[in-house]
């Protein structure tokens, strides 16, 4: 038999578009000679539909499309995600299914088991979970279906287990003769490594092979890297399908002809290409047209405006300068270089004006005394008002914001200022990793200028100011963020990472006291394993719980 | 017996402020004779911790400040909550627990079964639930001691059951001889009633009485409203303790001497006081001084600014007026009364200067051609940064923003303009409600001025402008916001609620376009079922949704 992977790149609530999508896939998966399709997780509706999935009406539309779908389905069975009404009289109203179609039928319904309810996973919240599934039978053999987290009972990337059953385990028990995993599992980075191990583990254990279809694309904060997998029964890689981008894979079960393995990109390759992904999705799935970012000649601005380049081409995104009396010539000569080797439009609109326009309507402890943070808000601000001035009169521009993680999690960034934006590419990329991404983007040919990557960055809203003068140095800032926004060390733990225990409580301190900043910041894009946005859900008044914790 | 209910207002993370609270209340339990004080739920670290439930050592650190606490609990036994960490090798490593203390020991600790996870809820994402529960026994009773939602298997506000298994009923089919529930219950409107109507039927039915004791206070954009409860074995309210304040009764059980009923404000009165507490909460718990809000001379900016001179006191209330030339002179006096009824200083920032030089700097496609939008927003986007500006230079200053959840609902607002603000006190009231809270704030004597109440609604962004040009009636707006986004009705039914199919259309889809502007708005206080905020994820990239669903 030949199975097809239909790795394919759905819209959150796009019914009609993505039925579209699977029909599609399906007459190539049919000219492969498939006989099953397999699709990710949520094919119909998309993942995450959050809230969609209790609105009125949204399980009874997807049933509707599913129906519908199903009608058109000849030849080669698909394998299709859905949510479905759960009929019982206690519980969720709906769970997470998938559902296989063939010959103008629905054949098998199953449903989702283990329902993920940590970091941006909510599914405890929607779904009621299946309380038993059974392989399905069909074309004269056992289909072990399992959907998703079903395969991540024993999560080999963490030491703790959440559930105390094995689907898949469950699965091959009854008697399946094949492995299917219908997935959305978001790309972070160390994930594909980590779904391998888990995924070649199944398979040699049980002596099934295993086919796992991963969906592909950006849904707001989360983009799923695709790469889905296919192994034998002795636990072997036959097959894997793109990274970051749809394929389809037509796999022979028996000769594994077909089963190609795609190459997969370095380790910041793989950022690289999911931070162009998120950006492209985003603007594609929300019907934006032209970014715009504000170019400092820093190394952030670059980066992320070479990333949207990537995302969109360089006619859809406008560069804009703005400069003030502390911006050095040289900042300017940076972002002149820049938007000539990304071959974008780049405008000059100077803040002078607008900022002696606000001193002087702010009045009396303004432009008087020693100037404070509030002066150099104000100067962010004044670029924040000016970037969402010119995007708003553009043909459904956009803003992006081109902060970095570093910066979000110590709170060094203006609310409405620098962090004005529709999506924010690198808020979830530390400073370390900006620079591995400029060294990327600049593999081929020189695109951020040598000189954004060589000074010492600088926010430039007072004379001569160095971040380092208001910061400790990035790589304590980066080792600190990292042992305890992501490894959750304990505070001794994080202060043994930074070297420096007083550095450290400056730094705890400062990342527990800008919760407020990053709860009105704009989405991001997750590329770790605990991004800021939906997936930390931190409170705001706690401030100087630490301490009086007695951490 | 004497049981005293202690409705005590705590601080998330603050263990040892917390800490010193529950000994304070102890105290004064035991001047009152009371042999067993009932605290609320999470009690040490306050609810809601959200992630700091997870973090590293706090578990530990509340177990400590738990064994600390419990040395120091003589003659008044002390039933307290806390987060205890859950020594099995499967799920999820903490639980929700409460703890009895008595003569320097921790008696007895229970854990709560049932989890919430819908809405602002997210229990299951943290929490190991409760396998069983026996009763305690202690001072020759058996207490049955529940956590909150424990108490809601059937919920009287739902008519769908989330749970097969009744946690009270069970205490009582144990022998417990007395019911008692730790509760962190937000409020919502009409909740007190549904609350009342849920216990007394446990009472009735269980033939037990049944003291509640729930938090006051607020954390973010929970308020918990008190209102603590004791039922007889009849059913029978016997006592209430104080809506929205901090409470301490002190109850026979067999005579029921000392049980006495506070008074509970009317309906508005109730959001009114929530408001109040929810303002003062987060100034208070985030070192917060002084509130810079703008004053339009709308209905809106004035019940803001009216709420947070109940919070705070008129000295640590700045209105400002940034009038430019769509400003009438009926609106500056309309703020000058305002500012002076209410005893508040009142600045002017006249925002010509700042509009003039955005529009200098923005270049050519700014002052010609029909004003739009963009105009608009720039206008709202230069008085954000003034605000924000005052605001920052002040010790500890703050901006609230104005905007009601009508205007939020259709995104007839400005992100970065009229949004900006560390609080958005209104957001989750409609313009119908907020004309409700200016009578309740004029009851006693006029402090919105009645010209506030009586004109027609109009941002003053363009010449003549109402809000009615731009938008339907605001009776239109509020029933497509009440029919869609809180009781979640079928679009259908939500176009039979506004009475016009075109309008309901044009309205749910402004509802669904403008999330990008809540997902960065400001945290809000939640009165009502369903409020903008973290009880509600919705997708951004999702336009079109509902027509291509077929809804």
């Amino acid at each position: 038999m030949k199975i097809a992977l239909a790795q394919i790149d759905t819209t959150v609530g796009d019914l009609r578009g993505n039925s579209e999508k699977i029909l599609s896939a399906l007459d190539e998966a049919c000219r492969r000679g498939a006989s099953l399709a397999v699709f990710p997780e949520q094919t119909l509706g998309g993942y995450p539909a959050l809230d969609l999935w209790e609105e009125p009406g949204f399980a009874a539309a997807n049933e509707k499309a599913l129906a519908a779908l199903a009608k058109k389905v000849r030849g080669t069975a698909a394998l299709v995600g859905f949510v479905s009404r759960w009929k019982g009289k206690v519980g969720k109203p709906v769970r997470n299914s998938a559902a296989l179609l063939h010959n103008g039928k629905v054949v098998a319904i199953r449903h989702k088991t283990l329902l993920p309810t940590y970091d941006v996973f909510d599914e405890a919240r929607y779904f009621e979970p299946a309380s038993e599934n059974k392989p399905i039978s069909w074309g004269g053999l056992k289909l072990g279906v399992t959907i998703c987290e079903d395969a991540w009972a024993k999560d080999p990337s963490t030491s703790r287990r959440l559930y105390d059953i094995d689907p898949v385990a469950a699965q091959a028990k009854a008697g399946a003769d094949l492995l299917l995993n219908l997935s959305a599992s978001p790309f972070l980075r160390g994930k594909t490594e980590v779904r391998k191990k888990l995924l070649a583990e199944h398979a040699k254990r049980l002596k099934k092979p295993l086919f796992y279809c991963n969906a592909v694309g950006g849904n707001d904060e989360i983009v799923f890297d695709g790469g889905s997998l296919a192994y034998d029964a002795q636990g072997k890689l036959r097959a894997r399908a793109a990274f970051a981008a749809e394929d389809l894979l037509g796999i022979d079960t028996k000769t594994w002809e077909g089963a190609t393995v795609a190459p997969e990109p370095s380790a910041v390759g793989q950022v690289g290409e999911i931070l162009t992904l998120g950006i492209k999705d985003f603007a594609g799935k929300c019907g934006l047209q032209t970014a715009f970012l504000g170019l400092s000649g820093g190394i952030d601005s670059a980066v992320a405006a070479a990333l949207a380049v990537r995302a969109l081409g360089p006619h859809r995104v406008v560069g804009v300068t703005m400069p003030s009396s502390y911006s050095s010539q040289g900042s300017l000569d940076d972002a002149q270089a820049l938007a000539k080797n990304l071959g974008i439009e780049l405008r000059t609109a100077p803040i002078a004006g607008v900022y002696d326009a606000l001193v002087a309507t702010l009045g009396d402890k303004w432009g008087k005394g020693t100037p404070d943070l509030a002066e150099q808000n104000l100067q962010a601000r004044a670029r924040g008002v000016i970037l969402m001035g010119l995007a708003n009169k553009a043909h459904r521009g956009f803003v992006l914001t081109t902060g970095n993680k570093s910066e979000l999690a110590v709170g060094y960034c203006t609310l409405y200022g620098d962090m004005c934006g529709a999506l924010a590419p690198l808020a979830d990329a530390p400073k370390r990793l900006v620079y591995e991404l400029a060294g990327w983007l600049n593999s081929d040919r020189q695109i951020i200028p040598s000189n954004s990557i060589a000074k010492a960055p600088s926010a430039e809203l007072k004379p001569d100011q160095k971040d380092q003068d208001d910061l400790p140095p990035y790589d304590q800032v980066d080792d600190a963020l990292e042992a305890w926004v992501q490894s959750r060390l304990e505070p001794g733990r994080v202060a043994r990472a930074v070297g420096d225990r007083a550095v450290a409580e400056t730094l705890l301190d400062r990342m527990d006291w800008s919760e407020f900043k990053r709860r009105q910041a704009p989405p991001s894009i997750k590329i770790s394993s605990k991004a800021f946005g939906v997936g930390r859900r931190m409170p705001i008044a706690k401030a100087g719980w630490r301490v009086r914790a007695g951490l």
